[in-house]
């Protein structure tokens, strides 16, 4: 319905606004999205899934945020079959495709877990007999799987699962059973409501040898299980199975909880390529080396740090584009009543929350990269049964993947709540990803939790190298450490960092540097001084935040460095003031863990906060241009505040006025009456009803 | 639907736990709830209206999370009026007692702007005949009210406010009008669909003396609107208005948009006490002293410290509580395979987590009531025209606004990762008020902008020392400042920190020194050197949050010194102990800004973490009882992690298993069928129509 608002415009021209950023940056935004999205043909892909996505109505986001949990779980359902139905039809069959299409839906499918952790199982953990039989079903998908691990009492400690799976010789099956209520399977993705089979983690329950009574268990063993009838979808009797219900986000999925009831499953439901029972005597006999499951987790992880990157790229997108548009308060300094309000994002207290992120999208994409590199080049050494570089990497993965979920979900929220009021409305287009990655630093191993595991590998490093310094270096840390234990009795020239005197390198060696230190204070506390664990774990967490920090700086330097110098000006400049901002925003960030493990003079601490500033001032006028490369669509971002054009408010406005349903219903709002809604046949019963 | 899980029980018993650990602390939990509870008579408030609310079914909060948004609204405009009926019901009448239904309701209510700035406006900017008028209406809700000041591009910077209110004098009429989309009110609550009545703040256009046609303006100024009909309640012509639609949070609140089209209210329409227009020239009058205003703004920000406290305690009591039932992983160190795994909350990574926010929750409290004594004794100040006050008031408020809501808001989410997976899930009670409280660090003041406020106040308080130091200090910040400019020459001997051995008077006087230090560096760049506004604005950030920290800290001193020595042992022990934890852990936290100003000796900080960890050791036997004193009731914390009686399993099985309605709806997975729900009348057509 046309009215006076129709014709109103904003004080400010948002999309003149933006071309005017655009304008006044040389950055070669096209070539620099290629440098950073080439991979596996990222950007081309994207672009072709948009466009089919956009035709869909089934896939318009617009009513999102107006659905109710279930509802979400319905949509979500109704457009993972969609998608199947769409890759069929468009001959679309990789798996890149397909996870390009959950990106771009930006909703967890409830068909997630078939492709990802299922799927993954049965190829790398069945017998090649077991394969054989699942595959076909599964790649055809007429069966939908998901991984039933995690328990209501265990997450972490895998080792304390509680479901058992007792050998049954007499009937060659397998009893599956729930004793405790905290043995209820608990968290998988897609087993609620979607799955008809489950990967169950169990103990597996062996006779003791010589005994006919007696059991023991030989730790969590998977098995593939049918849980609901393939015809009414109903889970088999001895199977209680659920949606465990609303959480923080993930409202598409059904994340589920499973309990069984002395549950038989046949023989071959145990995968078996590593580890087999036998028929006669029930003794287990094991088989190749299961390191090789560790190799997936790092690719994961490995995953996992490019996903984040892409999703605080979002965040900054959506905060670099608003607050160059919007604009607020003159100049305090400034004499002049007729000039325009300043743009918030030349306000120092701004750029300090944002451009140090824009920053960090650079070095965890270089990071990323050199763990793809990094994991394809160890595959090669595994095929060959050499499991050697697994360790490094498994370490390398775990403390990266705590400290880059961690950057990226508290980027998310410092960006939302540098967009000041907007930041909090559903036009940020940042509600969904922000509930949604609040799972990351816990899923897939916890961040504080597996901090442990990084710090562990270091000490025993830091002892071996300890015991055998002349020892040829197996790998980079074993080439820092050796230098760390030359030096270190004589420290090291500490690096004053003077404004924008101190050298690239000189920053590179104080990180190193740091890591090095508190590596050789950890295996001190544990190895010489016998220390409790418990009492070290603080100490243990900060080594690894340390030692992955020096991971994203040493990469970043050491990629923008060769691979940058292909870009045209002024992109490698800029891509190094961003090197330099991300690492001098750590340096201050943590400056007494540098200056206590003398990696930076005490005296060069106060003068970051200029060269911060100076950087920054670098770096803004180039703001917008590098938040485009990213390339994240319009799309994907929903987002008002975020979009490409720079039509901010009249986005806002045209949300609110046009396509919110809540405003088609006139309300009673006297107190006295006990109908909600005014003149209407519904009064609003149906809902008070769901209470 | 009996079935075989109604007879499983945990592993481990939580009710059992949680009675060990009250057991094990000797505090009276009593005693310390009224200490900190008593004001305004709150604890025997909460007592009598959740006993009320528990008895209504419309009350019931069990489904929240499985509403959508506009039924959400629905909802809460229901609970809204229900609250009204009951007040009146059981003959309450107070302010109070309708502020603990809301905050145990634990939604903000489509009233809730009628009964805070509307009635606040009318009764402080009204003049005594409009008062007359409109008072009778507001108390009895014959009229429901709300407030509309922010605009779409314009919230902090009031001055910007683009709304013009235009005074025809041949008509003794004002001109409402929206000149560009940008002018339009946004975010105002309760006025999207609920408010009959609206406080437009409008720039006052007058004409110029002499002259017809030219208009120049006077600045905001509130007008009482009439927005919508009494009967139909549709917005007069000439007004457009409607809900903003969703958000992070605030779900059940219909904040608003609003645009007018030369519409014009009579002269009776703007609020009066502090400004008139004259009937005949058209020329304005200003009377009294609108700073009268600050002080009800100081109040609400005391409100706000209050409430963060309590909104702190409630993710806190969630996180020892669970934490505490909560069992993963044996002892590293433990060679005893039998042995139970540890409690997570016996692990110092999770401790350093939680704890500091526990006593945090104290610091907040001691600073809450040091704010709501000062406002009552400079209310008495004012009234007596002195307004000396209020700008040292307003400045301390500003920055502890600032301060508390960014700790309480980045505390819940601490809190919740804490909780590790089931932190993430619906049952951890903290999904609503997390997105709720992220919009604490915006409204009332951005948490950036306002401290800038606090500095300059600051700069300006140093440099009046500095040109009269020994003028006769009026407040504590002169004393301060006056010590420091005598001694700051030679350098106060620094605080050595070993171990436990540093004296609670040393910690209070490093947090005095670094406030006083760092204003000292902001006046001498600004004011001596100086240097744009704009280039310090980071700086004068930090300084603004080391003021506040110092509020924190010694009003902590002041009052456990004080008012703890009433409590029995151990209970003053043991708040020393949170207000050593909370002010070390603060100062490890920012170890380089204390170093910086020589507020401590670099070569006391690595023995920080040594002291924390053994204060977190002190306290850990009394976590649960802490938390228990702070009484949050069942009914509000919707918690299955954090019920008081431990039984988080069996309540968080039972939330899924037994009250998800996506649990009754059976689906069909297989992607070749378009219908997603099976065997069932509705095929979710009706779900999908709302896309």
């Amino acid at each position: 319905m046309p009215d006076f608002t129709d014709a109103l415009k904003p004080r400010y021209d948002g999309a003149a606004t933006l071309q005017a950023e655009r304008d006044g940056s040389p950055i070669d935004v096209d070539e620099l999205a290629k440098h950073l999205l080439s991979r596996d043909g990222f950007l081309q892909r994207q672009d072709r899934v948009v466009r089919v996505l956009q035709k869909e109505k089934l896939f318009k986001k617009d009513q999102t945020l107006n659905l109710s949990r279930p509802e979400r779980y319905h949509v979500g359902l109704a457009r993972a079959k969609a998608v199947q139905r769409i890759m069929r039809r468009e001959g679309w069959t990789t798996g890149e495709d397909y996870k390009m299409f959950e990106y771009l839906v930006d909703e967890v499918s409830p068909y997630h877990l078939h492709l990802t952790m299922f799927l993954t199982t049965v190829r790398e953990q069945a017998s090649e007999e077991q394969k054989k039989y699942w595959m076909p079903k599964i790649l055809n998908w007429d069966i939908i799987g998901c991984y039933a691990q995690s328990e209501l009492g265990h997450g972490s400690n895998v080792r304390g699962l509680e479901t058992l799976a007792k050998w049954i010789p007499e009937k060659q099956e397998f009893e599956i059973h729930s004793p405790t209520l905290t043995a209820s399977k608990w968290w998988n993705g897609s087993m609620g409501r979607t799955a008809t089979h489950a990967i169950v983690v169990a103990q597996l329950l062996l006779p003791k040898k010589g005994s006919k009574s007696e059991y023991e268990s030989h730790g969590p063993q998977p098995f593939i299980v049918q849980i609901r009838d393939s015809k009414t979808h109903q889970p088999f009797e001895g199977i209680v199975v659920g949606d465990i219900g609303p959480k923080y986000g993930y409202a598409s999925m059904d994340n589920g909880y499973m309990l069984f009831d002395h549950y038989r499953v046949p023989k071959s439901a145990m995968l078996s390529r590593y580890a087999e029972v036998s028929d006669e005597t029930g003794a287990i006999s094991r088989k190749g080396h299961p390191a090789v499951v560790y190799g997936s987790l790092t690719y994961v992880r490995g995953q996992i740090i490019m996903h984040a990157r892409l999703v605080l790229a979002r965040a900054v997108t959506v905060a670099v584009r608003y607050t160059a548009v919007r604009r607020q308060f003159r100049d305090r300094d400034s004499k002049n009543e007729a000039e325009d309000e300043m743009k918030v994002l030349d306000y120092p207290t701004v750029q300090i929350r944002i451009l140090p992120l824009l920053a960090t999208t650079f070095a965890l994409h270089y990071t990323g990269e050199m763990m793809y590199d990094l994991y394809s080049k160890s595959r090669e050494a595994i095929e060959k049964d050499n499991f050697g570089p697994l360790a490094e990497l498994h370490s390398a993965s775990s403390g990266l993947k705590s400290l880059c979920t961690m950057l990226a979900a508290d980027g998310i929220e410092t960006c939302r709540r540098a967009m000041g009021g907007h930041g909090f409305g559903g036009g940020s287009g940042l509600v969904g990803v922000n509930a949604d990655y609040l799972s990351k630093p816990t899923v897939e191993g916890d961040n504080w939790m597996i901090t442990q595991q990084v710090a562990a590998h270091l000490i025993k490093k830091m002892a071996s190298c300890v015991s055998n310094p002349n020892a040829p270096p197996k790998d980079p840390t074993d080439t820092l450490f050796q230098f760390y234990l030359k030096n270190h009795a004589h420290h090291i020239p500490q690096n004053v960092v003077r404004a924008d005197q101190i050298s690239d390198q000189a920053i590179v060696e104080a990180f190193q540097w740091r890591a090095a230190d508190l590596s050789y204070r950890a295996y001190q506390a544990r190895v010489v001084d016998k220390k409790p664990w418990t009492k070290l774990m603080i100490q243990l967490h900060s080594l690894s935040r340390a030692y992955s920090e020096h991971i994203l700086v040493t990469t970043f330097y050491n990629y923008f460095q060769t691979t940058s110098t292909n870009l045209s000006s002024p992109t490698p400049a800029v891509l190094r003031t961003c090197f330099r901002l991300y690492a001098l925003f750590t340096l201050d960030t943590f400056s007494s863990s540098f200056t206590l493990t003398n990696s930076v003079a005490a005296e060069s601490i106060p003068v970051l906060q200029d060269a911060i500033l100076n950087l920054m001032v670098e770096l803004r006028p180039h703001a917008v241009k590098l938040v485009d490369a990213w390339s994240i669509p319009d799309f994907l971002l929903q987002s008002a505040l975020g979009r490409y054009d720079g039509r901010v408010y009249e986005e806002l406005y045209d949300m609110a006025h046009r396509r919110n349903p809540l405003n088609k219903v006139t309300f009673n709002p006297d107190w006295r009456c006990e109908e909600i809604v005014l003149g209407s046949e519904d009064r609003g019963e149906a809902v008070l009803a769901k209470l």
